[in-house]
C-alpha cells in the first residue's frame, strides 16, 4: 500500500472513530501524551486542521520541496485578552507567521504550532481559536502540518499561549532586507496604522473609552506577491509594523542601512478613531502595532507605480507614500511634523503595550 | 555589495559595537520589540548562537536548499525545574527537536526557537540556557537561524518557555512511520529507559530521595543516521520515548499498525537505581520519559543486525531487543512479565509527571 494510500485510510478510520473530548475544562493529562492527549489532538487540533501532511502524526511532517531557497521562520503569540474585535490569539499566530514569511518575499506553505495551555482552560475557548486558526490557514493557503500541545499547572500560563513556526518558498528573484534601503528610496505603508494595538488596548477594558476599532490581522503574502510581482528589482526592503509599530520597524532600517528615514506626519494613515484612542491613552500611533499593515521601501522612482500597485489590492486601498530615504543622519528616523518642525522618532524604550501579540 | 558580504559586515559592526545588557532581570521591555529587545537579543541571543543565517535579523532566515523531502517539526518545553542533572531548559528543546527529526530519517539542519519569559526571570539563568543551546546546536550539527521573544508579567509563566522548530533534509529513501509495523517485526529499545523523567522527578526535590540519576537527554540524529545506512530497507519504524514513555510510542505503534506489540519484562534494560526511584513513587519505567532514547520497529530478519549496528554507537552501548510484533490482539502491547504471566501495558491515562519535558 503507498504511504499516501495508508495516510487516507488512517484519515478515514480516524474520521470514522470520531474522538469525542468529554472534558470541558483542559487538564494536566491532556499534556501527558497519553490517552486524553491523543483525544484532544484528534477531537480538536485534527477536527481543526485536517490534511493529509498532519494526518499521520508522526514525529513531523514530510514535505516535498523543490530547489531553491526556503524562508523559514518562528513566531510566539502571548496576546491578552485571547479573544478581540477583530481576531483571537488563533489567526493572529497565523497571519503573523505568513506575514513574516511573506516579508521575506516567500510564499507561505506550511505552518508548525506548539500550544502552551494552562490547566483549566475551557475546551470551547481552544476549538474557537483552532477553528480561527484554520479558518486563518485556509484564507492564506498554508496548511498545519505539525504541532505540539504542552499543559502547564493553573497559574503558570495565562490560558493559552502559541507558537507557530512556518517555511514559505522564495519563487522571485529578489533580495530584501532591511540593510538594503539608500539614499532616494521612498517608504510606504500599506494601509492606516496602529488598529491592531488600538484595539487590543480598549479589550481588556482597563479603560472607560468605547471606540469601533477592530484588529487588522490579515495575510499579507497576496498583496506583497502582487507588488513584488510589480517591482522585482525595486523593492529592498519589507518589514510587518507589528511590535512597536511603524517608528521600530524605520529605525531597524535606518541602522541596518545607515541611512536616515525621513517621515512626513502628514502623509502617515491613521484612523481618526485611533488617533482619538492613542490621544486619551497618551500613545504615538506610530509605535502602535499592526498586525496587517507593511512598510515597503521601494526605488524612490519607482514609488507612484508601487503604490498604484499596492491600492489595487483590497488590504492596500488605503496605501501612502510616508517617507524618503536620506543619506544623513545616518541611523535616525526622522518625523517632519504637520507645524513644519521635525524630530527624532527614536527606538521605543520600555513597553507602553504589553502583551499586544 | 553581495548579501553575504553585507551579512558578514553586519557581523563585523555588531561584533564591534559589543551590545551590554544591563538589567539583571527580564522586563517587560524585552518583549516590546523596543530597544531593550534589541539590545537582549544582541547581547544574548545573537552573541550565543552566531551564524550567518541569523545574523540579518531580518524577519525569516532563508535556506538555500535542494530538490527532496523536508522533514518539518515542531515541539514546546516548559520542563520544571529548568535546570536539573544532566541538562536544562536549554538542551532538551534543540535535541528534543533534532531527535523529532532524525525520528522522520532527515538530517537535521536549521532550528527556530520562540521564547517566552516571565518578567522577572534572571538574565543570568537565560543566558545559562541559550549557552546550553548553543553547545546542544553544535553537537548535533545544527543552526539556530531565526527566533522570537515574548514577555508576559510576572506570574503569568514560570520563568521560561522555550519552542523549537526545526527543518532537516531526508536523504535516504526511507519510509518510516508507526503505521508500518508488522508480525514478525523486532521491537528495539536504544538503551536504558526512564532517566530523564526520574531524574526531573528527582530535581524537584519534593521526595526525600537522592539518586545519582542523569537526563539521558542527547542528539539521536548520529546514531539513527547508522541505523538507516546499515538497514536502509528494513527499519519500519523510529519513536523517540518521551513523554507517556516507550509504553506510549509503542501503543501508537500498535495501533497505527493494527498490530500488537509483545514485550519481554526481563529484556528491557532499566537502570537500577531508575528502577528504585520508580519503585519508591509508584510508577512504571514504561510510562517514564527518556530523552535520548528511541524504539525501532525493525524487520524480525535483521534484528540482530540492527542491534549490532545501535551497540557499536557510543549512544546504543545498552541497546536491547524488548519484544516483537504479533498479529493480534491488534492496537494491543502485552508484557510477559518476568514470572511468566502476561498483562496489558495500557495507553497512558492521566498524568503521573507534569511537565517532564
Amino acid at each position: 500500500m503507498s504511504r499516501e494510500q495508508q495516510v487516507l485510510d488512517r484519515i478515514e478510520r480516524i474520521r470514522r472513530r470520531k474522538p469525542v473530548i468529554r472534558e470541558e475544562l483542559i487538564t494536566l493529562a491532556h499534556g501527558a501524551g497519553g490517552k486524553a492527549t491523543q483525544t484532544l489532538i484528534e477531537a480538536v487540533f485534527l477536527e481543526a486542521f485536517r490534511n493529509p501532511l498532519l494526518a499521520p502524526l508522526d514525529d513531523g511532517a514530510l514535505l516535498r520541496i523543490e530547489d531553491g531557497q526556503l524562508a523559514f521562520t518562528t513566531d510566539s503569540y502571548v496576546v491578552s485578552p485571547l479573544f478581540f474585535p477583530g481576531g483571537d490569539i488563533g489567526d493572529l499566530a497565523v497571519n503573523g507567521t505568513v506575514n513574516d514569511l511573506a516579508m521575506c518575499g516567500a510564499r507561505p506553505a506550511h505552518l508548525s504550532a506548539g500550544f502552551i495551555l494552562e490547566e483549566g482552560f475551557p475546551v470551547a475557548d481552544l476549538r474557537r481559536i483552532t477553528d480561527s486558526m484554520a479558518a486563518a490557514a485556509a484564507a492564506a493557503e498554508v496548511t498545519i502540518v505539525t504541532g505540539d500541545t504542552k499543559v502547564v499547572q493553573r497559574g503558570k500560563a495565562d490560558g493559552c499561549y502559541i507558537t507557530t513556526a512556518g517555511v514559505g518558498l522564495v519563487e522571485q528573484p529578489v533580495t530584501l532586507s532591511a540593510a538594503r534601503a539608500r539614499p532616494g528610496d521612498a517608504v510606504i505603508v500599506s494601509g492606516p496604522i496602529g488598529e491592531h494595538g488600538a484595539a487590543i488596548m480598549l479589550a481588556r477594558g482597563d479603560f472607560d473609552i468605547e471606540a469601533p476599532i477592530t484588529s487588522d490581522t490579515a495575510p499579507l503574502h497576496g498583496i506583497v506577491s502582487e507588488l513584488l510581482k510589480a517591482l522585482p528589482q525595486h523593492v529592498r526592503a519589507l518589514r510587518d509594523a507589528t511590535r512597536g509599530g511603524v517608528a521600530t520597524v524605520l529605525n531597524e532600517v535606518a541602522r541596518a542601512s545607515e541611512v536616515a528615514v525621513v517621515l512626513r506626519e502628514d502623509q502617515i494613515p491613521v484612523r481618526p478613531e485611533v488617533t482619538g484612542v492613542c490621544e486619551l491613552l497618551g500613545l504615538d500611533p506610530l509605535y502602535v502595532a499592526c498586525e496587517g499593515r507593511f512598510v515597503a521601501v521601494v526605488d524612490g522612482e519607482h514609488a507612484g507605480q508601487a503604490l498604484e500597485t499596492l491600492r489595487s489590492h483590497p488590504l492596500g486601498a488605503d496605501a501612502a507614500i510616508v517617507g524618503t530615504v536620506a543619506d544623513a543622519p545616518a541611523g535616525l528616523v526622522l518625523l517632519r511634523t504637520a507645524f513644519g518642525g521635525t524630530r527624532v522618532v527614536d527606538v521605543l524604550v520600555g513597553d507602553p503595550l504589553p502583551r499586544i501579540c
